[in-house]
């Protein structure tokens, strides 16, 4: 008899469900429900008043998910015609860190009317970039008190994560911090929409949030030199109850049974990260392969039997991946969204009309035209900053730069030179896993980039001198969320013993490898020496002009009238 | 009775003829003749033969020239309705460095059958830049020489300049060099046209040939170790005869006044430069005040009455501009050209919709939106080098920058910013001249832009602190011809004895002056000084990237075959 897992994506503009046949990972439905607020980062969507939001804000609507639930779940139900009793196991993977305040009773406060127009009780998005003084503070007090936990996290906590999102609305609401009873990842969230508990996985809790499985979080007399109030924050708003990936967290309740049509009961497995569950859904479950799951950002994922402090990745977490295994992480804040930003904002009208003739996608039109070009023909050098720096700096407040401009440059040159420069920054982040004992043979990529682009994949081969190969499955992290669905019921109800065992039966690669082409990559190594010195010295302290040029901004948007010309 | 003089202003796109009144400046009549070649930079226009230029490289066709005479000069004198008798004075203007080799009867060695397909037989206009290695062994060997001529340029020749560009016939196409006559600037090669007889002016020889009126050109023995074929290129191929400014070069021959429809005789000026012949159509006769020529690139112009070592501009010549004074001049390559490149290469359709739907063109809706921008909030500072930088760093293969960009990025921000990187080149030139003895008190600008752009003329205005006045003339460098027409024709003929005599009479000023505004002005201080730190770092060797990165494209355009992606 053919059993079924549902595994559910929370990505940044919607989600989606896929319908998974547990024996062999065959994707029998899979439908999408976008979030009607998508994300918020201008003004509140809420009618009675106008509450704009700051620069580097980035907000979501949590309706937008249990919407998902209510939609994409009984789609594919319904799709693939199969009966609900069939299905055996959910999981679900989110982005992270996104995180929320709620009541005791796990309600949104952004849904009480007393609090929705205050910014701080919606969801803080993990592309949220307007914490940065609290990660600033986060960082300071841990390098003055010397907290060990620092080195695991490459020395440096960043502003998209848990503490500094949490201390930005400590410091800027304190009243919505009050009126929290629970702050929690929107991963966890929805599981508990879905379940009628919470809890809390190991993966956003160690990637996001300074835990450990050996030290558990930060003591408290860290939190209280950070803000008194903070004092007791994983007491009193959290859980030190922290869950493996891999486990169940509950059955589907009556509740949630009747939005989505599962069956009241059905396991659910604890709450993952789209990067992290991406990685048994590319059937890497051992260390030497990297896992690069690209959209609009990209995120880094490598296995590794030790412990190693790897300068600016992103973090380490034993089984955070994998169980058995520590699982690294690295991420590029702006890689997708680099390529759209040009698009939108930079592309001239005779391009969108020869595309439009063609009946080709902007996007396919300037590879198609920059796939003609050389290496080095551009005569551009790029630094994929236009939204700060993940890894190996961990550093928002950097910006973008483009150098070698002439009055011949065309728009498929810079499109170009802006996909090279991510090939760099990867690069960078594999040198630096690797002089730090973490090596990186191989890479498997997933997600809508690497599906759409050979251009873009070959040039990474190229640029990083490592064959590339993709994964099989057009919806990785939802496959991989099915599989931990998969493995929530357990063997005895049809599904896995181990993650190993579904990654076996229901992961697989594509036959297409894209082998660096050696004479590109010799051209390559000199681009990537002029491309690491100017990394170095805008991106490690030597000329800080981009945080100058922030700090002028900022003040222009709040201090000084209107210029009249 | 009214006395007529016609300027003739040849361009980078265009010839355009100026019918002036002597006595007032009034200008009667205009007449613009296009080049039907423009600048020829991809391929030769012949039609028997493929022949591709390389990089860099910038032609004109002399034919295009001859045609301004015979349909811009007929054409003032039909729309005027003005007797060809009341014409008492033509004078002309022309780009510069642009020359051309010729037989020794001025015929361009481009209209001989079997050269021409050489690009080395056709006219090299100002902006061609491939002459860089003639221009590096120029200085070297003047450096290594200790010749003293060096300083007056600031220490560096240009590639742009006449010697760099012969040398380069000498090096690349030996034959080209040999069959040449005469090596000669378009502007000199115009007037002999116009006369019948060859004449050098002043103008061109001292700020692009390395004559002075005191030392005239470098030795023989410099010439030598350049390359001995090139020992006696004074002697052999153009002249020590050097005609200073104001003067009579002869009278309209009678094949001319056949095209012109001008009476044979007609005095004829000494050919000038369109920027320096600025200077007094734009009031200016006396130091302190700074013509800005603005157009594609910008020239600076400015008076001394001493003689001072200014770094990095282009040359200072005595009774170059004006009899009796030191004329000093500036440049900035990538003014106009910078604007058109970003609407050309860079803007989206939906901001062409607009334009079209409100009947802006793309460049005033991009003022428009820009101008609503306050100081510093684009957070965007770019290196104003898409055209490699004349002054003060003397260097064509310098690249443009652009730094700051993120996601939130918007176009008319970026075409800001390339307005304010356009300024700040401005206030480095004149920090440079004020740091060497020659004060700049006010500036006066003329040319296409300042007409057209109150924004940008605000933005100079605060980033220089300087107020900035207009020429009142749509037509200034057109209008300073015709002035030196008037004064080649002499006052017994109804025109001037002088040239300051020629500005009182015939230039003016608009009333509009742009003031600083002080607290824009403390804003772009802060930005000027991170613009001079980029400056110094990527443009005095510290670091050389830019360099590289045009290496590395010469050698993809040369070697390396095409990728397959």
């Amino acid at each position: 008899m053919t059993r079924y897992a549902i595994g559910v994506d929370f990505g940044t503009e919607s989600g989606r469900a896929v319908l998974v046949d547990v024996a062999d990972g065959r994707q029998v439905a899979t439908a999408v429900s976008a979030y009607s607020h998508g994300v918020i980062d201008e003004r509140l969507p809420i009618a009675d008043r106008e509450v704009r939001l700051g620069p580097d804000w980035a907000l979501q609507d949590p309706e937008d998910y249990q919407r998902v639930f209510e939609e994409a779940v009984p789609a594919v139900l319904a799709n693939a015609g199969v009966d609900a009793a069939d299905v055996i196991g959910v999981g679900i993977d989110f982005t992270a860190c996104t995180m929320l305040p709620t009541t005791s009773d796990g309600t949104p406060l952004c849904l009480l009317p007393e609090l929705r127009a205050n910014p701080h009780a919606w969801v803080k998005l993990w592309k949220h970039h307007a914490a940065q003084p609290e990660a600033d503070r986060i960082n300071q007090t841990a390098r003055a008190m010397g907290q060990a936990w620092l080195d695991r996290y490459g020395g440096r906590i960043s502003s998209e994560w848990f503490f500094s999102k949490a201390l930005q609305i400590l410091d800027e609401a304190p009243e919505v911090y009050r009126a929290a009873d629970r702050l929690i990842e929107a991963a966890d969230w929805v599981v508990w929409r879905l379940t009628g508990g919470e809890t809390r996985n190991a993966c956003t809790a160690g990637y996001k949030a300074m835990w450990s499985k050996r030290d558990g979080f930060p003591d408290r007399g860290y939190f209280a030199a950070l803000d008194p109030r903070l004092a007791d924050v994983i007491d009193e708003k959290m859980a030190r109850d922290i869950r493996p990936m891999g486990e169940r967290a509950g059955g589907i309740s009556d509740e949630a049974a009747a939005w989505t049509g599962l069956r009241p009961g059905t396991a659910v497995a604890i709450a993952n990260v789209d990067a992290h569950v991406a990685a048994p859904a590319s059937t890497v479950v051992e260390p030497g392969r990297m896992v690069m799951i690209m959209g609009t950002s990209t995120c880094h994922i490598i296995l590794s039997p030790g412990e190693h402090a790897v300068p600016g990745m992103c973090g380490y977490v034993e089984d955070g991946v994998i169980p058995g295994l520590f699982g690294y992480e690295a991420g590029q804040s702006c890689v997708g969204d680099h390529f759209s930003w040009f698009v939108e904002h930079a592309v001239p009208a005779a391009y969108g009309d020869e595309a439009r003739d063609r009946g080709l996608d902007l996007h396919a039109l300037l590879q198609e035209k920059a796939a003609r070009l050389r290496v080095g023909q551009s005569g551009l050098l790029a630094l994929d900053w236009w939204n700060g720096n993940r890894s190996v700096l961990v550093d928002a407040e950097l910006g973008g730069l483009l150098i070698g401009a002439t009055l011949a440059t065309v728009p498929e040159e810079i499109y170009r030179a802006l996909i090279e420069a991510t090939a760099y920054g990867t690069r960078v982040i594999i040198e630096t896993f690797e002089a730090h004992g973490v090596p990186v043979r191989e890479i498997v990529a997933c997600g809508g980039l690497p599906e759409k682009s050979p251009l873009i994949m070959q040039i990474y081969a190229d640029v990083t001198g490592r064959p590339f190969r993709l994964s099989a499955s057009d919806q990785t992290p939802a496959l991989g969320s099915a599989m931990f669905g998969a493995v929530a019921a357990g063997a005895a109800a049809g599904g896995h013993a181990t993650i190993q065992d579904a990654a076996r039966a229901m992961a697989r690669l594509k036959d297409l490898v894209y082998e660096p082409n050696p004479q590109n990559a010799a051209v390559y190594d000199v681009l990537y020496r002029e491309y690491t010195r100017l990394h170095d010295y805008f991106g490690r302290g030597e000329n800080d002009v981009m945080k100058t040029l922030r700090r002028i901004r900022a003040d222009a948007m709040r201090d000084v009238p209107t210029q009249e010309a």
